[in-house]
């Protein structure tokens, strides 16, 4: 792609870094900027350079938050004896928006994934081994995704915290509310007949 | 969506204004942005301000420029009395890549859109009807998309420029190099038939 401007170039080679946005969409968008009020295009500069420069993660649970402690950890009505593990802050937002947890978070920040050259040093799992070492925590919460990478961080977390005689769950995988059985996928409706659970349970929800 | 952070809702929201980015789009964005180096966000931040503060506009056809007459217009060995009429710079750059033009370029920076609210007068037409009334062009060739607005567009600027007595042509429309018959719309291909070429001509290029 030859550009007529060098700063056009600039700023499509800048956007076409962010991942999903290939040349042809980021000229779309840089495009769209310049037929946009300028307010506009320096407004999203500087969210974006404030958000970079000043963004915190709690110093507790590794989530994004503007202070030190973020709500969440500093809220007094919930439960700090149960932590659930995610991997980043839009499984936080996920479960929070289902009202149906009142214990905290400890946000890991990946999976560990040989592949993609993550270990377990590049996550936060040694702050959550020294958490749970200090006896805070009663029950640890995994809830990472569903896949190898998951499981093994999982296992891992698990083999790390085994002796501090804690209490470890993970969330429930089975048939998705409202899914039919006949298209639900074989390992999926295995675990949900392997893992069932008492009528009476079921219908509290 | 509820975000623990207002740096980091700003930063969504003032992505998820540009075009086909949602809210969800533009936080898996913004959080690539925080994993990556520091110096990646604040580096596209700085080239998006600078081309929008910088940016200039060609002085003759209007294209995106670093300098007031853009190096097509200004190149002495492009022909000067051909011009070829485009929606934007991206068309511009589709083509320059083909090698196949050697006039100069006018750029309307859209097409007439009622719906959408784009009359005549939000484009570069007025300098177009200027430069060709001042006996400066010979041909005038139409290249903007096949479209109801495309067409309408091509057809204000004929009415304007008619009494000036130059050539005025659009560029072919007909099946795709490549393309097989059966899968050619009827209306392309009906107008690939009433449009055809010599035979000879055709394997020139």
């Amino acid at each position: 792609m030859e550009f007529s401007s060098k700063l056009l170039e600039r700023a499509v080679n800048e956007m076409s870094q962010l991942p999903g946005i290939g040349k042809r969409t980021a000229l779309r968008l840089v495009l769209h900027m310049l037929r946009q009020p300028k307010e506009q295009t320096i407004g999203l500069a500087e969210a974006l350079q404030n958000m970079r420069h000043e963004v915190k993660f709690c110093k507790s649970c590794h989530n994004i938050s503007d202070v030190a402690l973020c709500e969440i950890c500093s809220n007094p009505n919930r439960n700090e004896e149960v932590v659930c593990v995610v991997e980043d802050i839009r499984d936080v937002m996920a479960i929070e928006n289902t009202s149906s947890f009142k214990g905290l978070y400890h946000v890991l920040g990946g999976k560990i994934s040989p592949m993609d050259g993550i270990g377990p040093h590049d996550l936060n799992i040694e702050s959550l081994v020294t958490k749970v070492s200090k006896g805070e925590v009663k029950e640890l919460i995994f809830a990472l995704s569903s896949t190898m990478e998951g499981d093994t961080t999982n296992f891992y977390i698990f083999k790390r915290i085994q002796d501090f005689g804690i209490i470890t769950s993970t969330i429930a995988r089975g048939i998705s509310v409202g899914d039919e059985l006949e298209y639900a996928d074989e390992i999926t409706l295995g675990r949900s007949i392997v893992n069932r659970i008492p009528f009476e349970s079921s219908i509290k929800i």
